[in-house]
């Protein structure tokens, strides 16, 4: 159990009156490392949570991912919002602070207490980002963040992931690159409620928008439902973040009034829980093999006397 | 429930007595479809196995890897060997057929009935390969084949995953591109059990030689233990793929002696075990949800009243 639980305590309170920076990253930091105290962060938090507009921000290497969430960043605060940031890299092993100190551009808002920075790694093992980031945005969310901003560092089946874990999700694109096409490709147009052609002052990106805009025309909605924008923006210079603030608000507006916000909260949930159900039968399987079921089932499997179907039975059965 | 029961008893037969093409294709279908009969296909197919040499077959896209199997099943088979052939594409949703459509080289051998090559993707799903590759290397196995080369398709980390199903995992590389300091950040190295280096007639092709064996040189091992050789092959000459198999024999053989074999077997179906029972208690999971305890669950954590981590227990505790 290492340190005593009122520690815990201390540092929920800390995080839930004023949202004490050093309380969040050391919350965070806990939940990361799968403390054996993240269950009582878990139902300290429980309670105090569901207020924060969690929005993903995914894009293909190259698009400027972290300078465009370093904008978006400053438009909301210019827009009086306190704001997360949590920096997810699903391919990485390495934890928190490495990463960050890469992230030059995000310096510019380390002295701003109304904005919290975290990064945080999912290490890839079973339930990854599903289980944890959950629980890390109910630190942010805790601490009074009106937004938290979901970024993926790296590539791959995560981007889908994330759209699970946010309430919208904006997609960047850049022009060139065949981005239109390749964001079909990809199956990223099917999840972005707001789209953004980042270097907008480079050539094509008006040919990137038609493409974007035909692929969205092209898709099947109901009368109400939400049609993506497209903002157009060139992040270096921080243009276009106000009007990306923008529709995050009026898509914010959209999912409240719709319910949808609801059917997506409640979705992101059940992922979580069935994720930690996972996540803790195979805790349970591996355990359990240390004394030692699995050894005694695997032997029997390797010898020909059960079927591996019969074996995972008697796994299970031994659950109770 | 589909057809009826004794058509698979049928199939069975037909394989484990003289391994008829057909009825591998057929079985290895339903394997890979998640028939409800799989149950049964395992079953009848547990005392059947265990003979066959699991060969693994991974590196990057651009070594060579199907002209490589292509010239190593050959080899085989000038050596009288039986061949299975398991292409697995864990990043890919489609299955069978077309894939192998373009495998033009695999054509050599299409009308060799020494040899059985099949397609599979495992997609993406929880225990995906570690739960199906297995059931489908048993049908190779009662069928009668020698040897069992499981080939990547795609890239990733699938690397590393077939090397979980393999007794002996050869590691294709190339002169130039760096290879050997791509292998060794990949983890690939440590997985390797033979290093081929392909296109060995390149400029470069000594240098990767020279790269790989320092590597090799400076890991620790005990006395006894195996040195992964480094084969040079041309595949498109079918030059070296005699070595490659001479080696392949090798190491089967310091498997056998050293009690690694059993040791590695056994690490495979403790994983497959797993991986079924994983995938069973995710069904079961989703099965109740219909009616409806997950969602029950979910709105309740969304409403505060209770912690993800307490949902999750609820949910392990009605399983039994």
């Amino acid at each position: 159990m290492g340190r005593p639980s009122d520690d815990v305590s201390a540092l929920i309170a800390e995080v839930s009156d004023g949202g004490r920076p050093r309380a969040v990253a050391r919350l965070i930091s806990l939940i990361e490392d799968r403390s054996p105290q993240i269950r009582q962060i878990s139902a300290g938090l429980a309670a105090s949570s569901g207020r924060a507009h969690v929005v993903g921000i995914t894009g293909s290497p190259g698009v400027g991912k972290s300078t465009s969430t370093s904008a978006l960043v400053g438009a909301l605060r210019a827009a009086g919002r306190r704001v997360g940031v949590l920096a997810v890299d699903p391919s990485s092993p390495f934890t928190g602070g490495a990463l960050l100190g890469d992230r030059i551009r995000m310096q510019d808002h380390a002295t701003d207490d109304g904005v919290y920075i975290r990064s945080m790694a999912s290490r890839g093992h079973l339930g990854g980002l599903s289980a944890s980031a959950p629980q890390a945005l109910r630190v942010f969310d805790a601490a009074g963040c009106d937004v938290v901003l979901v970024e993926t560092v790296g590539v791959g089946q995560s981007e889908v992931e994330i759209s699970g874990i946010a309430d919208t999700s904006v997609v960047l694109l850049a022009p060139g690159m065949g981005d239109g096409i390749q964001a079909a490709k990809a199956g990223i147009l099917e999840i972005g409620d707001i789209f953004v052609i980042n270097k907008a002052d480079r050539d094509g990106a008006n040919t990137t928008r038609r493409e974007i805009r035909t692929v969205i025309s092209m898709t099947d909605r109901t009368p109400d439902a939400w049609v993506p924008p497209v903002v157009m923006t060139v992040a270096t210079k921080s243009e276009g973040a106000a009007d990306l603030v923008e529709q995050i608000e009026a898509h914010r507006e959209h999912l409240e009034s719709s319910g949808e916000l609801q059917r997506r909260r409640l979705a992101r949930v059940r992922r979580e829980i069935e994720a930690l159900a996972l996540s803790e039968v195979q805790n349970r399987f591996e355990q359990r093999s240390g004394g030692s079921d699995l050894d005694a089932l695997s032997a029997q499997v390797l010898g020909g006397q059960i079927d591996p179907f019969t074996a995972a039975d008697h796994l299970i059965a031994e659950l109770g």
